[in-house]
């Protein structure tokens, strides 16, 4: 695809395949620009497009403060998405979300390796899911929209050199652990976008990749 | 399957499979009904469990506020249930996310006609794929996840009883028209659950029909 001049109005379209739906998208990103301009003034306009579908794709602008981007985060994943790597995600919600990317999607949450790696060891379903992708040599960007002990799985998989990763979309959601999951994730050298406290979700998830496919 | 007895518990495991899974299911309900207590005493048990369920999978504890079911809705969309009828989604975000139900669940965004219809119409997909349920003779659940222009056409068709629906999971989300599409809804005698205001969204539709789902 030719050089990208423009990475708002690029990314404002979402998809939208009709003028009724582009219309829409285009007036809910004006909008979604006038509430949060302020708290995006430091960001790349790359990062601010990310940040930018994110509210617009969760109505909560609570989420300009909430989400960090580390400074090689666009680098590093659109270099990956260009040559076509990868891409993995945690449930199937995300991946279902995940629109027009030329390479794969995977994700291995009902796969029934997966299930008895989850028995035997005691695990999530979704942390063994993790385990059996880089069992599998898995090279790209993963993206966590829902569970923290996937998350968790990533990171130590990655300490122990047992997992290739070019970036992290790591937005875990819940109570227990999404925070801190989060916190570990943003504490290591992996390119990465995260979303501060038990705040997260596929929307978030969905929005920051797809951001993302639509600048390459 | 038998009679529910305790819609919490049931509800509260939400498609976890190993012990580890069930450990953080049960420990984030917990913190999800300290938070919401006191929001929720007004509600059925049954309709506790929905809304808990919609902030464990938020950790948005404002959509205890959000979340109005009108007073037929858990009835209604359980018949429903228990007698097979489909489940209708306006995205496959929301069709992924559907757990363990022995119906169908539908979703006609990427169908070649849908796209043909809004051409044609100049409507948004979404819109065109809701038109294309009602003429295949849908009859069940419609559940609106992301798209106000889906719900709207819902309302439409109803009104012009050109549509089959039991109830509807009415929780579009965005800054251009979600607010008022739900609005709508909320004033129709259509069996409802709504999130007041722009917020809303897959994670929130998801919550309220495997909610469901978990106490047929």
């Amino acid at each position: 695809m030719s050089k990208i001049t423009n990475y708002s109005l690029i990314n404002m379209l979402m998809g939208a395949s009709t003028k009724q739906g582009n219309d829409i998208a285009i007036k809910s990103r004006k909008i979604v620009k006038s509430l949060i301009k302020d708290k995006t003034l430091h960001l790349t306009p790359e990062e601010r497009s990310i940040v930018e579908r994110i509210v617009h794709s969760t109505a909560d602008p609570e989420y300009a403060d909430l989400t960090k981007i580390s400074n090689d985060f666009v680098k590093k994943s659109l270099k990956s998405l260009r040559k076509g790597k990868d891409i993995l995600t945690d449930i199937n919600m995300v991946k279902a979300g995940v629109n027009s990317y030329g390479g794969d999607v995977k994700c291995y949450i009902n796969h029934e390796e997966t299930l008895k790696i989850a028995k035997k060891d005691d695990i999530t379903r979704a942390a063994a899911a993790i385990q059996f992708a880089a069992a599998a040599e898995f090279n790209g960007i993963v993206v966590i929209g829902n569970s923290p002990t996937a998350l968790l799985e990533v990171l130590n998989l990655y300490k122990n050199n047992k997992m290739k990763i070019q970036s992290v979309i790591g937005v875990p959601v819940g109570f227990v652990g999404a925070k801190e999951s989060k916190e570990a994730l943003h504490k290591t050298a992996i390119p990465h976008l995260i979303t501060q406290g038990p705040k997260g979700g596929t929307p978030v998830a969905v929005a920051a990749i797809n951001s993302l496919i639509n600048l390459i």
